[in-house]
């Protein structure tokens, strides 16, 4: 397989549409902001849309379609975003009825796609700054969790925060938080840290999604909210149909990771 | 008058709410936000839920409601948002239709309200700062002007950018971006700044809204985003009906300004 570290966005969604690429997309396109997808009909979309207003830590939006447009118009010139995903989940009714490389029999023409900034922007920062993310250096997806921190709900979405969790050695913790917190379109600084108990993790090594990790000796797990939010709340509030990505298989922007940075 | 400085948010909307204040709000309940109110039938509201996702610089949102709730659950528990204004504007069809000591005999179970950040809280940073901020030692509102910056369009709302804008010291300008930087949730960094003709404004001491400012020669006219942007949005794109705040006369919430900083 070709490196598409240093590939251009345009480039690598022409190939995820071509079906040359069917994997995830970590470390492809260097420096450019990677989403999560939700996708929606019209009828759906204003609870939704409320519902990323009010949860802006787990679902930071980065761009919302007109209804039935298949282009990001904005963060990606260009693209269709029935195809530009490596891999879809489609979920009826709650149920995860299938995984698919591209939507086109799919496709209705009330969708709206919502873009949900992804935490691949705030770990390129994290390794920037000399700070070791254990899930990329053992080239597994970062684990993930299912919390007692309920969503604010809106319309017919509720449920639970779902996180994800960076092992961070004791003395690198404030310069994390300050890190993470100049990304607040990407999840910002962490909403938990410490104890996973409290938050309704009974074992750390087990995650939900995603794969463990090791925590050392002078390492404390730090969580932030995730964007695969959305899909626990599907499974909980059960909507008609909602379409995300696969995990791992992102929607690559041509918008620059700094360009997201508040400060 | 008595000086409600440092009276507590509900205390003063229970006054506004008896009719005891009726004029602008600027300078009550020191340290806690105020904010600018939309209020729109529920079948216009995703249109301008999307176009403040989409314009977050003129319209941060700090709170919906839901469907023909008047409480502003989270920011200003007890809140009646048919009331708690000093003044309100009735725009039907684009055109002002009059203004009101409160919404009774309009107020409909459609109706969902939007509050957007206000510049007060960057100025009370401003001021803490040591930053003069001229219409403050004037005693006079803030200058407004429409813009030949657009906002990006969402559904039926589209229309031009209303900046505010102050006059900062060549040497204090750096320092004003930065403060006003920490609160994306009020409008953040400066737009322009400099020359006012390259956004459209001819006369800088002819403003659109608000009264003019005197700019000193060793100073320059910094513009931000304003939240009088949708209705000069309202004036253009002609809704059945939007209700808003008067200019100057907001709405005070129980959260703190300190609240609303990112760093």
């Amino acid at each position: 397989m070709r490196d598409l570290s240093f590939s251009k966005p345009f480039e690598v969604r022409k190939m995820i549409r071509k079906g040359e690429i069917q994997g995830p997309t970590s470390g492809m396109c260097r420096g450019y902001v990677q989403g999560n997808l939700v996708t929606l009909p019209k009828k759906l979309a204003y609870d939704f849309l409320l519902f990323a207003q009010r949860n802006p830590k787990s679902c930071p939006l980065l761009e919302v379609t007109n209804e039935g447009c298949k282009e990001l118009k904005t963060i990606a010139t260009g693209s269709d975003i029935s195809t530009d995903i490596p891999k879809y989940r489609v979920y009826e009714k709650g149920k995860l009825q299938g995984e698919y490389g591209e939507l086109k029999s799919i496709w209705r023409d009330d969708f709206i796609s919502f873009i949900l900034g992804c935490s691949f922007t705030f770990e390129s920062a994290l390794i920037d700054e000399g700070i070791e993310v254990r899930h990329i250096t053992n080239k597994s997806n970062v684990p993930m969790y299912i919390t007692n921190i309920e969503c604010k709900p809106a319309g017919i979405f509720s449920g639970p925060t779902v996180v994800s969790m960076r092992p961070i050695p004791l003395d690198k913790v404030s310069k994390v938080v300050q890190i993470t917190s100049r990304y607040p379109g990407v999840h910002g600084a962490p909403i938990h840290m410490g104890n996973p108990k409290l938050i309704g993790i009974n074992d750390i090594y087990k995650p939900d999604f995603g794969d463990s990790v090791e925590i050392k000796d002078n390492e404390i797990p730090v969580f932030w909210a995730c964007g695969v939010t959305p899909q626990a709340v599907a499974m909980k509030v059960k909507p008609e149909i909602m379409i995300t990505h696969a995990p791992g298989h992102m929607f690559i922007t041509d918008i620059k990771n700094h360009e997201l940075a508040v400060l």
